[in-house]
């Protein structure tokens, strides 16, 4: 169910209809739009009488939404949403990029990423400092101590950290050192960390899982926006098929397929994507030409010595390529109004 | 690298070799098995020279192992491993089955349910107190409530009970409660709440994530074993493909692939595995045939007004049948040979 | 559309509604079963109205179909349908063996196969005189001396052959000497092919594809019953999906789901479904316990001097052993009520 | 076996070695490039050693080829193949654009679609003739009729034709009237088609299989090549996964990792990619981002009448932005260096 405000509708009349909703024994989620506001009501008690709501000042209608999810939809709010990391606007006009190597593995190497990243053009630097690894004897990342790191990195350049929370146990610690904090695609579906990211004040990165239908990824961002942070980004990350050619297979036609669906930004990790070096120029052009509000890309100063990803993570002087060929693109695109097109 | 002792050595060689390990800076895991102990060593500080074992006296040899999974492996341990979940061997030779309805829903239900599936011949009783949903408005479960009911369910029928810790958080109240914890498929690669389930002193019950391969699956157990339980039983459920004529795609082929590899049981979900009711029956028989040590079903006594799964979910006499068809083949495959012949 | 014909229907009050199906741009397809005929409609010129049948002597429904499938449909075929090799029925009460080597290779490897497998029990001997491969340099087998070399395996040992026919060109000559035409995996929508096989005279043994739906699979049988040829025996030997422990997933739920929309007889190959020899006897067993009506099975007298899949041959020993394991769990399921229990 | 001879190396050397290649029972490729020719060598006698070429005049070395494709491979041929059809080239610096129909329907659908994709920008026809249908009873094309209305349509437009053979049986009469012959994907394994395709004439547009890895969609070209035809153009079309938001999974990244292994030209069918007529605009932009040298697109005049494929036709003035958008990044990577860049 969703409320619609009329673009008169006065602060009280909306708060009106929020202690309405839980005197039904609902959950009341105010989403301000361009010209008006509309109320997402999420809980189990039953089904509600649209009626219950309609004569209630400010209310323009109660309609019935039809879809599993509810506030990530574009039908509770037309427009794009755009989550700012520390000041930087994606999902906006201009494409964002998001570099740095897979994990943070000593000051020298963050440092010298982050510099390079940044006067390659990115606005936000990237790093694991609890890494998610297959094998239990492989490298776990630094820690708190890559967090702090982390922070370093970001006071020498100014650049926006976007580092991943493995668990809930670190989340506070991660949210403490993160402009971003990011759910990994192995955990797109631990429900228990989703809430806990959706009761941060940091904004979210979600990594799609990897044999993730386009539903469930929408409601593993429902599980955030439900409980209060409306501040998710998606990422797709490429999927598990029987390919062999690539590590995944990045599956590009999701982000116009999100961008229809939900108001949420979709970012596209090439690096990840695709799993080889070679390949993250071309994707990354492809990704930026279909939609995709930004990149995350894997660049490390020296990839054959990385201790994890190496492989697939870029040159900083080929990552300064990718960057200049997607702006190209992406002003192209702009000023032809392609863009706008790709997302209608 | 692994040290196997000779049929001859002693506690005390034992204990020496295993000091020697940890002189070096890394973790001995000894695993005593019908006629030998195989100590395996994990840990990072580098490579070891065999040759530092080789004179210690009770050492017969000590190998490199060749996969990333160590402790396993039967490179490490060679004969089955049983797994005692309240007493019920699992991996032995008998088959064991271990049934109920997907959530606890109420005193009644689970009561009803546990006295059925007991009357049917199950040895075990599933469950789910935390339920992971793919939606955050759906039924979660009744939390610890559900495991209060689970226990009282026990105490009734003496069944011992198997349910899921759906993250860090529950885990101690779960393993307080529970004979057996389940970890999701969602959660096959929720790398803390392994190490985790690696600290529990009651056995694991894991399950196989939806686009796991088998090498993921392994190591998703050596996360558990490398924390010190070795009571871990593995679980197919089923995997995501196109096709569409069942929920999951029921990979029964894994069950021989784990067993050439693995010490450790495996038993088969074939309500999950498929999806529909009238495909348990068959599959179960299936599962057996090729050798798995057991299966887990979903039964309710009222599948028709379930909360959750009730397509999927047989009647207790549907069950029933289940049981009694499956004993048989596993009978007649043992009496001919067979079960062995399938493990080898 | 769907004619179905009273118990006590003439044959002529039969050729009377296919006469008037005729005159009305169509084609009928008169299916008897064990009580009543049914006659199915095909073809385009456009919508049927039931009342155009509904007084005509002996008809006592005509009903539209709802599936895209028809003549393979047990809407409209209730019984399951025996398929005849060289006199060995397909589809009923005994389980049948097809075996023998991938390729022919030459007269004594033929000849030794066939006695070897007679010996183990099969009743149908396999063997490719014309290969699919892969690539072009590829060994592509003998051709018609392959087909002519099955004829006179045939003559040593009263075993029917089934062999495939790869295209339309060398079918005429494959139909010749062949009791049973083999489509393979490759052409299993090739429907210039299977139009070809629906005008043969032999029995059509039809592989699934590696990435066939269940609907595409029906559809491709259907394309073979719809040009007169009922014939048709399937295949499940395995589907595509991004695991990497066995050759192909061999999706065995597909046998009940098969059961349950068609009548025609499904039997399994578990060398190609598993691709590896070990795995032969417990996928075998798995087969026939969830009630495929019968194995086809490479057997090599030498596999490992095989010119084609020698990984996945069974030595013929092996192959007994299997015959032997699957009549008796055929013969307990078939005696315990679980086979047709399995088909419901 | 390749044989690469130098620079220098005039005709009459080259005719020496290929004679001596077919004296040892081979069959001799040579492939004429931009500095040097390189002869190929394919057929099963056995193995050759190098240095029976190495005293050769004109020979620069004998190297052994390590992949299962060699005709294909840039270890033969290390330039860019340029494909013309009807004098379009395909491959070279301008991207090409094959657009029409699903099927052709009649005179005035194929000239109205033909006058409209030429206007928006298109060099060449696509419309089916005959068609492969998972349906027997589905519109199956109009046959040679639908021939002469594409010949018509050429003579109208000068538009060169694209055109679907289904078998060999048409393939005569398809290549009579096409300029380029379609082997479509459910015939990308159909080993008779390709080595038909092979002895044509005509330049061939293989489209790769439903569920085929990179190796097996080079070697079905490696079929065609071997027969001598060197004219032969890839077309991603999209692969079967889980995924259900679009109707395959548009697999871009192989086309730069065809390019990385193969000299042919590769081109994206969006239209079957996708599934969804609004996602065929962003994954075309997608597809000449990431370096493809061209797309083959469905384009109706009036895609709500259509009797196949509708609703992924694009109306031709979305077609016409298309080719526009498309051409503008073409412009800017080439302009910018990026496609090369992309291709190395």
């Amino acid at each position: 169910m969703l409320i619609v405000m009329t673009a008169q509708a006065t602060e009280a009349d909306i708060e009106r209809v929020c202690r309405k909703i839980e005197s039904l024994g609902f959950r009341p989620h105010p989403m301000p739009g361009a010209n008006r506001t509309a109320i997402g009501i999420t809980g189990n008690p039953g089904p509600v009488d649209p009626a219950e709501f309609e004569d209630f000042p400010g209310v323009a209608e109660a309609i019935r939404v039809s879809k599993p999810y509810k506030l990530v939809s574009r039908e509770v709010k037309a427009e794009d949403s755009v989550v700012r990391v520390k000041g930087v606007p994606v999902g906006g006009e201009e494409i964002v990029f998001c570099a740095g190597p897979c994990s943070v593995e000593n000051r020298e190497q963050i440092l010298e990423a982050a510099h390079a990243v940044k006067a390659a053009g990115a606005q936000l630097l990237r790093g694991g400092a609890y890494k998610p690894r297959t094998s239990p004897y492989a490298f776990q990342g630094l820690g708190e101590e890559g967090l702090k790191l982390l922070a370093e990195a970001r006071e020498a350049t100014g650049l926006g950290i976007v580092t991943e929370s493995i668990d809930v146990e670190v989340f506070d610690m991660v949210e403490d050192y993160a402009d971003c904090v990011q759910i990994g695609a192995r955990n797109m579906q631990n429900f228990s960390l989703l809430r806990r990211a959706g009761r941060a004040k940091k904004p979210i990165l979600l990594k799609r899982g990897m044999s993730s239908t386009l539903e469930e990824f929408l409601m593993a961002a429902e599980y955030i926006l439900s409980e209060g942070n409306y501040n998710v980004i998606l990422c797709e990350r490429g999927v598990r098929t029987f390919t062999d050619h690539s590590r995944n297979t990045l599956d590009l036609s999701v982000v116009p397929a999100v961008q229809k669906l939900s108001h949420l930004p979709i970012i596209v990790d090439p690096s990840h994507g695709t799993g080889k070096r070679e390949r993250v120029h071309p994707m990354s052009l492809a990704a930026i030409a279909c939609g995709a509000a930004g990149l995350i890309v894997e660049v490390h100063p020296a990839p054959e010595h990385a201790l994890s990803d190496g492989h697939q993570s870029l040159y900083p002087d080929q990552f300064a390529e990718v960057v200049e060929d997607c702006r190209a693109i992406a002003h192209l695109l702009a000023h032809r109004g392609a863009r706008e097109h790709v997302h209608a």
